[in-house]
Parts: structure tokens; sequence; C-alpha cells
């Protein structure tokens, strides 16, 4: 990954901010919401807010302040996720057994952490300053896309409850219209894909390489719940020709007829948000489904999906950090705007599916140590999506972010926008 | 079951005080440690609270309280167990999904079912009364059986966090001398089994019957840690001759090496107690042993275990209530004493595995609609165990009682005591 | 067990007689039926004629010919089943890995060690004889065993081929009446159960014992199709009242909604049998039923099950070898007779399910070596079922045999008598 | 896919060599060998010898002999593999209960259908050839790809037996000199990727497309067996750092420290061929491994697998044909040659594992109804690999071949090819 450069006034400030956000996410819980699991995907959010931490005494804090005495010593296994480089570690799938540490004692070892963190901030000396940077980034960079998981394992956390709990109350939003879906040249020819800019970027951004494209169209704007609905009413959990041969058997053995969250009550479709059991808005954009179901809805819309590389070309002219992401609590999808020219809701809203396997760029290569863990090794079985969401802070996102999940998975945000052939 | 004869002002005194030892016990928890359930064997330590409530609430208060208005209308979905008479319920194993109701809800519904409780004992017509008290003391009784899982339960949790820690502070015993083990003859005949008191009794205590037993020697107190460390060292989990073939093959997949909780730190066996990792007592009885374990044990020594029915017969002259019981808090099984004559440690310590299923009696029957499914529904594959351990309330025993697990169950404190053949 | 006196001519013929029956079980097979196992309880019917054969080479010609030379020394390994003293051997799951040696390889050892076997015979000393004899019959006990397996065992293979094909074709029966059923009383007192004579027996007959039993009321023949069909329409696999609770889960898992091989033909009712999809004889005896649907039958009834004691007591008085035995070739479970009095398909028919677990007889004692290997290590989570069934060989059961499976088991001949409260 | 076009002689010439071809691999089998299904990749020969009968008939006959009949109405329901338009079909995970139809009726089913296809190419109608023609020749693709399948499959199927019985007798081959690994430039630029000329090619060969590749460097020859010694003596299985997350654990659970069929003895490493066990010869390439142990090996050795459009960029030059294919009988991948410059091994020996996902390439279509669902469906999961094997027909295998199959699958004859960074 490249580091910024910045005031350490800024770092810090901005350090703050984040590391707050964390707990003002978590502030509606209660304690019992904090360390459950109800599937493997999901992680408690105590275990989120003790692991965000983590990373900063791991990575931070332990190499470059002086002296400085960790927090408990058992809190290096609790609290690492996957890196093998770092020790042993409790199993991803046994968070749920970590009901001790309590939730006040991680607010105790999140405070621990800021105060030596800030301290170690007020008078760094040069060297250390600049081997730190870089990964201080990392570690902000990291606890954002916690902060994303936080929100999307809440939401699932919360879903499984009889009861159906609101997180928080909604806003209140007006009816949109309904924008027309239309279909906006894209011109082939050799795009520069990766990140070619000089603030921070994932390494998985890296390797900028040339990639040849053909001329295309792009929809202007995610596909909608009502048009989803159209693609359900017209047997498309139904007929297999839509469907890729995996994502049909496991839709069958799921019982998938719908995304995730839909609720049929009585012949009226609901869906359940962080806001609890809502209307269906069909002008919004459909979210929670996994690439199964974007491929399938694509084929029976007689279009498809795009490849990241065409996402990327077809996005380099759009500054992102416009869009509904999570700093404004909406915390759905919303509707697209009926005023607006040119491609829209590319930020934000729903992560876009792309027909591209989340793989290595050429030329990709891995941080030494623990840190070249981070993205490197996930690189199979997986698909890219694009654009960030809903649940994403405004800040973290790139053209050239690369998410990448498995093609069954739906708890996180994610859309569909379409290509035509 | 029968019902007792009391006064109503004793019966309220019996109620207070089972009522509020549920929730010290659940005193050192917190609340992370009331909702997660790490097997499906075991119950969230909030759900036992709420579902001792419900269970006054729907089978005492709804019917005999006028105008009595529920404290929540879902909790009787929430927290039923499996009656199915009573309608749909939460499934077994997804108790830890409800992260809501938090634990303080959870306290508010029992004060406000303690509260309607003691109103309707206040000034019951006498009708209402001779109905409701047989269903008020087998609410009182479920409730103290759940006080005995709550403890297994939550020594469970516990063990399944890597800081293993203490539920409670431990208490300083004296170190015990060795008692050697001697046979007792217990005379041939016909004895009448079951329950033939005017106290309460389970259903499945009932049908009174006469068997015939044979000859026997019993064994004067429980196998000890200590034998069965000699088990272990003489191959006793390596040699297939010892065991039930189904025992011998879930003890390979399982990788059973020691009875449950044992933990061998650099050749030296500690065990995991409620008071944390502590010294193996070589004299305390053995527990946290499977059926499969109990048997293998026997066969290895030579012995045998007994029938439940040799166990009511061998015990009818004991009267049960001394022991080591939950109520001095020890929560382990302790060393027997050198002092005295007989058979000791048959009440308290640890359950008793028999080599009886759990069947019914002749004649056995069960009360109409829901109470109904209390016992008969679970007669099979099970195996009966006798005399109570250091978990089980001080007046929750009696000779004739008849707890049940699986052979293959090791979470509760379950021990050995033989029969010469 | 028990050995029998018999003249050594005599002995050969029974020999050769059982050792034929094995392969005229098996004439009708093609190869490919004889190595898969679509369920792990089923066995490739090739490997019970190698399993059988092996018996004799491992207990009796080894042990007892001298110079005896074993036809490949690869088959101990292959065809042991589950005698750990033995040495290593294939998985039980892993039976339908030995698609070589093929079939007539198979038929080779068969005549290997029965020449061996014929010759061992003909002139023994008579030490060796008196030590041989008991495990020579033992070994002919076995393989009448396996040769009911092998019936069920095929009818579970064929019918999971989608063509259903018929082993053998039918016998015309003629159309039999209804015969009402009646309860006939069984005096209480004490019996003694358990093998007395001086023949054979299985060592889990033995520790003949007195148990005291309470008068009773015996069914006078096995509960009927057509009976069983009024269950099922009066919602028998809906009300969970009638079940046993993992019954009832394992039937809502299971999808059970009638008997194994029941199949509904636009609402008409046939049954797979060993002659191909029939009609369903609605005064034959109902049979492929689990212990749980028996007991769920009974107390829908009104009645309940027996135990294997009563049983035993009522049965002593009527003498076996009488019914309708593999060796008429009906293959089938017939109608009882109008004609007869008192009780009838006591043996024969369906093994009538007891609601006795399968546990050691007081003094129980296995033999030394691998052959005690035989019955004692099941005694556990398994029920004794009693009588014989159409697919045992008429001279392989008595009043005290005890056959056991688990309750969930449906693949064998197994039917319902009921007792009265 | 393309159709060839071809004299009617040289069509049937082919046609009767190809169906032979299938006969003569199986000849070696046992009846036994043909019906068992040890995993759910594996087909049963028997299986695979109606199933690509059953795409002539249905595919070829059926709609082009006129008044054809089908050799028995159940096999469309027996042997149709996927083809969810045809209609339904036998569970792929159950092809093992078709122990019926018997072998020989399979015999009389390919000359039955190999009859009636002769009958039809001799004297058909112009209009009708020209739409059967294409159709025809996938029938014959098709059969050659069951015809590795089959080889493969057998290798499976015999592995299991605990005899590890050979399928064929192994050819003498002179024991091969060390040829030293090269790398070999390879120039980037524009590459038109996909199938270009006149004669056959699946579907998914199509969508030919302008791919921008950059310079690289390829090696000469395939990994040996010694070098993945090397590589396993190195801790290549147990140092997580070469590994795929999902890859590690999955060589953690299943216990993988080797590739597939490798044995160790006494310390000594032998392989299972379809000749049996036999000593590994180091300088052949190493076969039978997952992606994830090429990938690992790939990075173990501080290089890269190349991807698809890299092999086939760098494999224009080299014409296929030439290579150790199935049509020799050795059955096994062989040492590279001393004498040759250049790239070998390039076709045959073993298909090479890229670092490519098998997605659509640009403007990939189906063709219309079943035959549509023949490469499609599976783009999902699943890795690219190229140039053949030892078991491929050397007139089956194109430059643009995809072949394509799970990163966990090693059952294959699959094998590494390493790019330069």
């Amino acid at each position: 990954m490249k580091a910024i450069s910045t005031s350490l006034t800024d770092l810090l400030t901005r350090f703050q901010r984040i590391r707050n956000q964390t707990e003002n996410i978590c502030k509606p819980l209660e304690p019992e919401d904090t360390v459950v699991q109800p599937m493997v995907d999901v992680s408690p959010p105590k275990w989120h807010m003790a692991h965000t931490t983590w990373f900063f005494e791991e990575f931070v804090l332990k190499p470059y302040l002086p002296k400085y005495k960790v927090f408990h010593s058992n809190y290096s296994y609790l609290f690492n996720s996957y890196y093998n480089s770092v020790g042993n570690r409790v199993q991803r799938a046994e968070r749920s057994t970590l009901t001790r540490p309590p939730l006040r004692d991680i607010y105790q070892y999140r405070s621990h952490v800021n105060e030596h963190l800030t301290k170690l901030l007020e008078n760094p000396d040069e060297r250390t300053l600049k081997e730190m940077l870089p990964v201080l980034e990392l570690g902000l960079q990291h606890e954002q896309q916690h902060q994303e998981l936080l929100l999307t394992d809440i939401k699932y956390i919360l879903s499984t409850n009889p009861l159906l709990p609101a997180y928080t109350s909604a806003h209140e939003l007006e009816k949109a219209e309904y924008v027309p879906a239309t279909y906006l040249d894209v011109p082939g020819g050799i795009y520069r894909i990766g990140y070619q800019g000089n603030d921070f970027c994932f390494d998985n951004e890296l390797g900028v390489h040339e990639v040849l494209i053909q001329d295309f169209q792009v929809m202007n704007r995610l596909v909608t719940n009502g048009e989803y609905l159209n693609f359900m009413e017209d047997g498309g959990y139904v007929d297999f020709r839509f469907w890729l041969d995996e994502g049909f058997s496991l839709s069958k053995t799921s019982n998938w007829e719908s995304p995730l969250y839909w609720v049929n009550k009585n012949g009226r479709w609901l869906r359940y948000s962080l806001h609890g059991l809502q209307e269906l808005d069909l002008n919004a954009p459909v979210s929670h489904i996994s690439f199964y179901e974007a491929n399938a809805y694509a084929n029976w819309a007689g279009k498809r999906l795009l490849t990241e590389y065409e996402w990327e070309a077809a996005t380099q002219a759009y500054p992102p950090h416009q869009g509904n992401f999570s700093d404004n609590g909406l915390l759905e999808p919303t509707a697209a705007s009926p005023n607006q020219n040119g491609m829209q809701q590319l930020y934000g809203d729903a992560w876009e599916w792309t027909y591209s396997a989340y793989h290595p760029y050429p030329g990709f290569s891995t941080a030494p140590g623990a840190l070249g863990e981070y993205n490197g090794k996930f690189m199979i079985n997986q698909m890219v999506l694009r654009g960030g969401s809903c649940a994403t802070p405004s800040d973290h996102i790139r053209t050239t972010y690369r998410n990448f999940f498995h093609p069954d998975k739906r708890w996180q945000f994610t859309g569909i926008r379409l290509a035509n052939k």
C-alpha cells in the first residue's frame, strides 16, 4: 500500500474521528448483541472493536512506542484475526466464546491504545515516523473496513432475532420518482487499471497495468427493487436457464426466493432494515443479493454484468466521495435522482457485483511479514465488487477500490449494474 | 406428579427462596455470558431465567389469576422450551439469537411474575388453589432443575473461553484422606420401585411396581479421580475391549483421552472447575464422564454398573438430603469421608450412571395437555442417573428420582459407582 | 453360546445346506448388484458371501485344520467385519470399495473353504472336535443371520434403483380374509427368562434369570397395513402427541409419511417388495417401520408395545419354527389366518419391536478372544425385537432369540404387536 | 461450436473408431468396477458408457432418424447428466444406484445406437445432414471428453480398493535424463485469443477477442516430481506463507502432505498409477495436484502460474497433437526430452493449471435448447487448465482448448508450468 503525506495534527484528528466513529456505531447495542456470531461470516461487534484496536497495538505501538506495555497479555491471542505470522489465534468460527473480557474492558482497551497512540504522535522522531506512517494509515483504513462490517454484521445479528428489533430509527425520506434505465456508451481502447495517485491504496489495487477493453454500454443507475420483483414474478428463481449451475442448486437447497431480508406477509413484500421491518421501496436499488442472483437477473434481462476493468474504465471520469454513504446515516440504498444526467449511484448505495474473479493484478506483490497477509491470500473463489455502499464511510472509497466476496454471500449491501452486450 | 399439602405462608416463602436462588446463581455473570450457546445442549443463562418465569406465567398466572396481563406478548413464543401444545417456539439450537430482550428486561419479567404470583397466593379461593397447587409445585421443581442446568451450562460456557475464567472463587478445603473401596451386600428379593410417599414426585417416578432383584454387592463410595487416572494410564482409552462399540468410535472421533475439563499441562493433570483451573484432587470422585466411559471403567475394573432398580433397592434405607449439594457452594464433588460406615456419596457429589435405559415404568401415564409433555416424550436413547450432584439443590432429590441423559453426554456432574458381579 | 451335540453326518449335511442357501439367495443378482452400499447399514452382497466364509476360515480352519493355507493372504483384512481382536479391517462404510476381488473369486473362496471344512469334518480327532464344534455351530448361525441381512440388503439396494427391479417373481396368494384383533390374557408372575435348553443359543440369551411380570393382555396377531393406514389417515405422522420427541423430529427431517417402501401413486398406496412394486395388501402385517412409528401407532391406538420379558412370557407356550419364514420364498409378511385360535404370527412374518433396550441380562459374560466381540459390545442405544420374520430361516429362531436394531431403522422386516395396558 | 466439413465415409470411420475406443478403455474392468461411485466427482464407468450413447440417441437419432424407436424408454431418464432442458434425471451423486441395467445391456445399447447411427449416415438427405452434422460432431467430442474422465475415474475407483489393483500392465520405459528448467521469452503485445480456425471447437473457446499481454518468460517444461519433492521436504505443506488461505485450510483438514496417489512406505515415496503401485520417477512431471498446491509450489519457487491468455500466447506457435497422449497407452506423464529446444510437454502429459478463472469470453453465447447447457452454466468457481494430458486423445486438443476444474480437485492429471515474474 502507499502511504499518504499529511500533517501530524490532521492525522491525529482523523485518527480520533475514525476511532470515535466505531464507538458511535456500537452505541445502540446491548452488551448481549456484541458477543454472538449467528454465522461464521459474521463477527461479534465486541470482537470488531477489540480487533481494530489490536491492529494498532500490534503493528504500531509495540514496534514504535518505546517501553510500551500491552494492555493485557492475552489480547494478542484473543483478537488477532487471520495473521498467521503473529502466532496462534482464536479460530474465526469460535469468536462467540469470548463472552469475557466484557464490553467495558474493551472500551478501556480502546482508550488505552488511543491514549498511547496520541502520545506517540505528539513528538515522534523522523525515522520512526517515516516507517510508522504507512502502518498507521493502514490501521485507519482497516478500521473503516470493519466499520462497514460492523453495520452489516449488526444487521444480520438483529435479523436473526424473532423480534426483528430496529438498530436505529429511520429517517423520513421523500417518496422518489421512477428513473428509467438508459445505457451510456463507453468507448473501447487501452485503459490503465489500478491506483495511480499518491494517496493511500491497498496492495490489491497495485500492479498498475494496461487492459484492452471493447466498446460497451453501461446502465445509468442500479437495478431497482421493482425491477428485481419483476424478475421474481417472471419465475426468476424457478427457471434454471438464467442461472449458473452452482447458484441454482444453492438457491434450491437454501430456499432462496427473494433477496436476503425480504419477508412476504400475506402477499406483500417487506424488508428488514437497520430501522426494522419496512415497506419495500420499489425505486430503491435492490441489495443483499448474491453474485448468482445478480447474474441470473442480468441473463433474464438480456444483459450482462460488467467486468471490473469495464467498471473502472466507465467510472474513471466520475469523482468518488459523492453518494449515499454511511456518513448520512440512512443505512439503506436510496432511489436514483430523476434530475441527474450520466451515471449515478456509482459510489455508495450498494456494492456492484462484477463478473471478475478476485485475482492478483500483474506484478502484484505483498508486504513482508504479517501485513503481507492482508489481501493476497484471499485471491481465489471470490468475485470483485466495486463502488462502495450505504455502509461505507465516504472517505474510504476509490475508483480503483476492489472489494471481494464469495459469489454466494448476501449479507453485504450488494447490488446490480448492467452492461449491454 | 403428586402435589404436596403445605401452608400458604410456607409455600410463599419457598417460592421466594427458590426464585431468588436462580438470580443468585446468575449474579456473577456478565450480560454477554448470558446469551451464548456453545453447544446445542447448553442454553443461554438468560434463557433459563426467562423460561422458568414463563412456566409460571403460562401455567399458573394465565389460567388462575383473573385479568392477568402477560408481561410481553412475544415472550410466550420466545421462552417456551419444547411444549408443542403451547404453540410455536424458538428452536432449541437458536436460543443465542435472543440477544434482545436484554438481561435487565428479563429481571423485570421475573419481578413482574413474582409479584403477580405473590398476589395470587395471598388470597386464593379454595377451588383454584386445589387445582393450581400441583402446577405451582411443578413450577418450583422445574426451576430447581434449571438451577442445576444453569450451573453446568455456565461451567461449559466459561470453559470454552480461552481465558478459562472462574465463575466464583474457591472454598479452601482440607486435604482429604484416601478411603478404600469396599463392597456392601444387598440382599435379593422383590422390591417396590417408584415413589410411594405423599409429597411431590415427577410422573416418571410413578407406576410403582415390584421388581425381582438378585443378591449383589455395591461399592461404598464413588470412583475417585485417582482410580480413574489408573484406568487412563493402563490404556483405558486405547483398549477397545473395555468399551461399547459406539462409545469407542465416539471417543476416537472426539479425541477423548480423559474426562471433560481435564487439561494436561506438561504431563500434569489439571481440571477446569467453576473456580477456574485447579489441581486434580485424586481422592475426589471422578465426574464429567459419559456413560461410555463409566461402563468402560467398570469393565476395566472387573465390575459393572448398577441397574436403576438395584440402585434404588440399595439406597432405600438411606435418607436423602445429606450430602454435597449446591447449597454449600462448593460446586465440585468432594472426597469421601474416612469416618463413615456404609455407603456414602449416594446423594450429591455426582449423578451415578446406571445401566438402565430411561423407559416408562409399567402403567406410566402423562398429565393431559402441555404438562404431559414433561418427561414421557424423552423416554428413548437415554440412560438413567441417580442420586443428584454438587449442583443439585438439597431439597430437590429423592431416592426414586430419575435423571436421564444420552450416554455420550459429559457436561453434567456425572460419576461412577460400581457393583460386584 | 451353547454347542449342540449332533452326528457328524448330520452336521455336514446341515453345513452344506446352509452354505448352499447363501448362494441360492445371491443367484438372481447381477455382479453389479453385489458391490454397492447405498447406506452404511447395508453391506454389499458380495461382502456378505465373503465375510461368512472368512468366519469359517478364521475361526475354524486356521486353528483346527493342520497346515491349512488361507485362500488369499489379503482376505482376512478385506472381510473381517468388526472383530478388533483379529486386526485391521476395511471400515464398514467403505465396503463398496471392494470391486475386486470379483464375484467369481468369491465363489471360488467359498468352494475352497467348503472343501477344506468338509475334509476337516471327515475324520476329526476327538479333542479338536470338542473344541471346534461350538465355533462351527456359531459359524452356521452367523451365516443364517447374514442370510436374513442379504435379503433385506438386496431389497434396499434394488429399491434405490429408479427402475425398481424385482428380485424374484411373486407367488400367487389367495386373497386373505380380515381377522379381527383380540386381546388374550397373560397371567402375571415370576417367569424364567433366557435360554434354558441344550441346543445352540447366542450369548445374549444367557444369564437366565427370573423376572416378575404383571398381568397383561396381548394382541392375537400383528397390526395390519390397513390398520396402519387408518393411523396415517388420522394424522398419525402429523400429531406430535403420539410420538417420542426424537422420533417426531426425525420423521420431519426425513419426510417420513408412511412405512419405508410405500409409494403413493395418484392417491393409491403401493409398496416395493422383492417382487417389484405391488398393491398393498390391507390384511397383511405392516412392516418396514421404525420403533418410533411402532410406538406412535401404539399410542394412537391407546395401547402399548410389550417389553421383551412380556413377549417371552406370553410366547413360552408356543412352539417356534411354524410360520412364514424365508424357507417358503414368499419374502413378504402375509395375512393372519381366520381359522386359528390363540396368538398367531409370533414367529416369522415380521420382527416385533419391544419397548426394551438391548442390554445384558444379569450375569451376562462374553467368550474370550475375538468371538467375545459377537454381541456384547452393541448393548447400547438399540431396542430388542422378537420372533423372526419372513426373511429368517425357519431353523434359526427361538422363543428367547433377541434381535436388536436402533429405534430409527426401517430396512428390516419390522412390525407391531400390541399389549393392552 | 463450429462444425467440421468432412466426407461421410471419413466421418463414419471416425465415429466407429471413437466409439470402439470407449469400449477398449472399459475392457479390463470387472462388472463390479463399472458401477461404484467412491466420490461425487467420479462417475461409474457403466454410466459413462451409457451416457455417451444417450447423447447420440437424444440429440441425433431422435430428431433426425425417422421412426427411430429408443432402445429403452427409461434410459433417457437414467443416463441424462445435467441437461435440465431434457427433463428429470438421476442425481449426480446417485449414479451408483444404477446396478441395473447390467453391463451387458449397456453394450447392447451401444450397439443399437451405433447401428442406427450408421444407417442414418449411409444415405442422409442434404438438409438433415447440414443440421445434424454439428450435433454429431459434438457427440464425438463429448465422447472423447468422457474417455479422459473414464481413465481418471477408473484410476480413482481402483485406488480406493485396499488391494490397489493395476488397470493394465506397465510399459517398460528407459530411464530418462534430467532436463534443466529454463525460461523462454514471450514478447508482450496484443494477442487474439480464442478459436479462429474452421474446424470444431467448443462454445467456450469463442468470443474471439484481443488481449493485451506484457512481456514475460515461460518455463520450458513441466515441474517434475523431484522438484515437487524438494518443495515438500522444504516444508511446502507446513508453511502457510506459500498458500492461498482456503487452500491451506483444506490441506490441513484433508491431511494433504503430498500429491494424490503418493504413498510413503518406510520413508520411500511410491505412487499409485493405472499400472499399480510404482516407484516415483523423479524426472517425470508432477501430477494429481490441486490448483492450491500448484500455486503454493510457484510461490515457494519464487515464480508464478501463467494466465490462460499468457499460456495461449506462448503456445500459438507450437502445433498440438504431438505429445504423450492416451493413444500411446502409457497413461502416466513422462519425463521431458533432453534433446529438444524450446518449450515441451505443452500438449499431453498433464493439464496445466492457470491463474485464470473459467469465465465467459466477451460476447460468449450459448446454443439454444439443451445443448446450450454444455459449458456456460459452469462458469464460476473453477480455474482454467490448458494443454491436455496423458489421458487425452491426441485428436481432441487445441491451443485454445479450455478445460476447467475447481481449485481443490486432484483426481485429474494436473500439473505445473511456471512463469517468471
